[in-house]
């Protein structure tokens, strides 16, 4: 840490900030600028935090050095983390990017449900997606069949071999999805619900945590940390846009460059969500492909039997059709630049 | 709402939308441009999600004419809603605006609360406010001594008289959380955890609702939405800073103009968080005049009986003798504007 | 136009609103709900606008079912523009993507830029970019070597054959820069800068318009319809990415969504610059092959002889062989995918 | 400067780096930390930029201590800059918040100009605003009458012995409108008009310099240090909203929280425009009453003689009756609370 005083700081104000640092067993190293004094402080910072430094009297602000995750860096890590099934599907690292497809909410018809499965099973999809139980701006939105949708995944994953991927919204829900879940998402808006990240390392599954539409890369990795420090190290991070300040033409903004910055930073599974990342149907396509030779380990696609009768995220949805055509040539992007031997962590600084 | 179709929009997608509006008992009134044709439909919009038109073919977007609140909206209850505790302490309309202190996060040292709660007594002050379970960015902060901190919020309150304020942050804490507060507060993160907000209306307590860093205030009203709409009709409102491009000098934008436009829009109550909202203890005294100035209802302010020690946002906690000095000059600011008769909802629109 | 009157609308303030969309000729269709009384208003946007609608009592707000760009419009022009220059080189629709690369900013050292247009040339650039007048957010940076600056880069162009790319910041310039020019840049920073916008319709040359970091597509399309309206219509748009509130990793956030939104509604050719972009000389690989996939006509890249000796964006800026590696991942993704056959435009709506 | 190390840089990496500060007089204090090593710089930054050092091999970044910012800093004037003009109005400091008002742009209506100087000099008022020149976001836009414009202002300030204040647009109207104005404005898009803001030193007169809708307050400060190094110290800043996420209740987000932090890192005095800065009419009154008392040295509201006819901004216009209603409240706020002696630095930090 380099702490920064305030140039009206008085020498009382430097000795308190060198003794609680050597206290936590820093060594402190004074600089006396003509206006500033800094202070370079050499320790662990998880004995002592930056908020407390900078709350002392006489500091302006602390400049941190390293990163403040690290299980989660890929300083700790230099290789990828690849998260493999027992059916041997695995995500990350130098394998062809996998493909999560399903609607956003399970409705009453679980046949069509099935359809869309079967679909998803003959295009080479790996996973099944589907609400159980869904965040909705409104009360008066549809909120998701609860345990009655997971029965219907489970059924469909039976039917077509797929893997189940739900979303779990409140820590009193976690042993029922984990029953029925392969891989647990956390949603957007819970990326920082810190309870729920906690609780997620009881269940051993794979989790897909969701970037916060507002939140900041290093915010990210942190909530990663979180499941991380809990016990469970099997994370798949997801960029499914932010907020801008233009939202005229998407619901949000499909952050692409999070995919190869995430690669440099840290050693985590990163897919995107061009669905919820752009809100467009016709945009699923390009973005889907921009992020895959950006490098992304996976996309993750809004699908349903009939949009127009969704209950919800209809817009964003493909149908059964649209969905053929747009994987198809998906598959062939994949196929002629061979990314099932991508390697995008740049050698440049 | 109005459908505007797109300009590739087929007389069987006109005839589409047509059809389930009519199913669905509204109204629709057809006006073909030379470009687009535009459906005017009039009829209950619980009925029918814009979502589920959005998504059919051929419809470019939908327009809502009305605001999607309605429990929340001052057209539905024209006059200020005022909440009233058993000591006579209110909150919002014409009474004078509330002072709500404390530190962050209670600690060990109960006599440091006290000392902070003795002062915010003899300060006019009317609740006290503490963390006992803290949202925490990164797994290696402190988050919170539990129910402890309960247990010290609960002597201080006997000590002085204040009322009690504290965050929920997981349904699975609400009756303990409920046992001891007098107004329960949902932080900012939580802003959008729909199944923390259906919980809380099974608590008979007053909610502080923070608003989202990222939140539009639709979606902020929305929110009191949803905990009016599962029957707690309770809900003060705050404003706490948003998410802008510039951090360099404040944590967050703190949003004034929030204020009186949701004195405009809802009968709720809203007060403002200084400390959370600008991050730093010298934009305290001037923001929270600012706040009071445009209507707020009160302010909520971080106060730590040592800063340097606090083990969570000591930069924004004022000491005691900041407190009594800032707060003397916003009694005297109340006191000279007669706040205590205030009334801003402007005849101008 | 929709015009929504408020709820406390006066029958008088309907009359005046009918009243003055008579006078510009508009048909006026009411339509009295139950809260709002709404009223559609079928006429010539450019006779009447929006603003003085919104200005009148008793109006709530007015909703444009148009885009206010006509000359830029897809709808007005369905097939893609394509600016084609004297040697040949196309800009635009199913032609390959162009490549402009150079230094920010052009310094003392011609040989250095020489070395840079050479290994351009080799490498299949059509553009040799470089700032003769630059923005500098600090007045204690360097700022350009003016004249100087355009007679090098008219040297390289001929020492080379690629065409000369550079920017005007002030009108009183102009006929200086295109006397050099063979396209003329408008930075980000200018985007807005009307007179400037004016001033380019007197110069021949085609212009790379480049999106401002905190302007919306919409506006970004205005800005291009300025200079069409004043009488160029070869306008190149530019997306060089937008702020956003992070800003840890990436100097701006690279909008590869833009490109596909853009080609969906305009005609125009659309390139991408993932230097100014990102900030990070280790994105330019992925993000210009996102760009590439999701349908840019074209890619801007800062190279320098020596990044460590450049007076600006050093940091975002390739070496000489670093370009050589990139660029020929570029030429073999271009090729692989046929990308000189592109057709972006999805069916989907 | 503290300039950190990538993990992976070698020796030579470091030696380089420590040359070229050697070569530039700066003292450069190696610290190898278990990670990163870290180089403290200590020396001039105007002889060697940051930038410069950041593109170099094997840094990661660069961290500035002091601000880049100079004549604009109260580090180097401890005391308010007051801007004194003839007839004896003075901006700054201690004395009264003056008022600026008048139409978004001058229209062929004399009369009506007058009326609202008329009213403005009775009400107390200062300053007359008025826009000869206009950027427009649509080409289709009113955007000024010109030197008409200019003699209109003129007559007008003869009538009634306020200041004009008008918006320079272009370098080539420069002497154009300095013969006419008391003041220029520097409009916020415009703020990184680098030519411009060079321009304005020829001319002595003060400049109102906004700051732009997505630019940082030390961006902001930057702007005025362009002008201030080129001779015109006369700078007043003026907050006018900047672009948030949420622009469906206001045109733009009024940053109260900027007039402390300017005022603690600046000597300039700051106004606030809350009729751009919410594009809404019924919050003039609240935001201006939070700019005075947050410490605003002036405030600029858009009075027009019948908003409704305004050719641009009607909807964020007061009529005179409005005016006068609003100011009569502002003026018995500044009475009150003795604001012409306000004094806002605050000894917290």
């Amino acid at each position: 840490m380099i702490i920064i005083m305030e140039k009206t700081a008085t020498i009382e104000n430097i000795k308190a900030v060198e003794n609680i640092l050597s206290e936590h067993g820093f060594r402190a190293i004074l600089h006396e600028g003509d206006v500033h004094t800094v202070i370079d402080a050499l320790g662990d910072k998880t004995t002592l935090s930056p908020d407390r430094l900078e709350a002392m009297e006489g500091v302006s602000h602390v400049k941190l050095i390293r990163q403040p995750y690290r299980l989660a860096s890929r300083d700790r890590k230099p290789e990828d983390t690849v998260i493999e099934f027992d059916n041997g599907v695995k995500i990350g690292g130098a394998n062809r990017p996998v493909y999560i497809v399903g609607p956003c909410s399970v409705d009453e018809d679980y046949d069509g449900l099935l359809q869309v499965a079967t679909a998803a099973k003959e295009m080479g999809c790996q996973f099944l997606r589907g609400g159980a139980f869904k965040p909705r701006t409104s009360p008066y939105d549809f909120d998701g069949l609860g345990e009655k949708a997971l029965q219907y995944l489970a059924s469909a994953r039976e039917a077509t071999d797929l893997l189940v991927v739900t979303e779990l919204m409140d820590s009193s829900d976690m042993d029922l999805v984990c029953d029925y879940a392969d891989v647990i998402q956390i949603g957007a808006r819970n990326m920082q619900n810190f309870r729920l990240l906690k609780a997620i390392g009881r269940c051993n599954k794979p989790v897909i945590l969701k970037r916060g539409p507002a939140n900041t890369i290093k915010e990210f990795l942190l909530a990663a940390e979180h499941i991380m420090y809990s016990g469970n190290e099997k994370v798949i991070l997801c960029e499914r846009g932010i907020r801008s300040f233009d939202d005229s033409f998407t619901r949000n903004l499909l952050d692409i460059s999070a995919v190869p910055v995430i690669k440099k930073y840290s050693h985590l599974p990163i897919i995107i969500d061009p669905s919820h990342g752009t809100g467009q149907r016709y945009l699923i396509e390009p973005m889907s492909k921009a992020g895959l030779v950006a490098g992304a380990d996976g996309i993750m696609v809004e699908v349903h039997y009939n949009p127009a009768k969704a209950l919800s995220d209809g817009k964003q949805s493909l149908s059964i059709p649209q969905f053929r055509e747009v994987f198809s040539k998906l598959n062939s992007l994949v196929d002629t630049l061979h990314l099932e031997r991508k390697s995008v962590i740049s050698n440049l600084d």
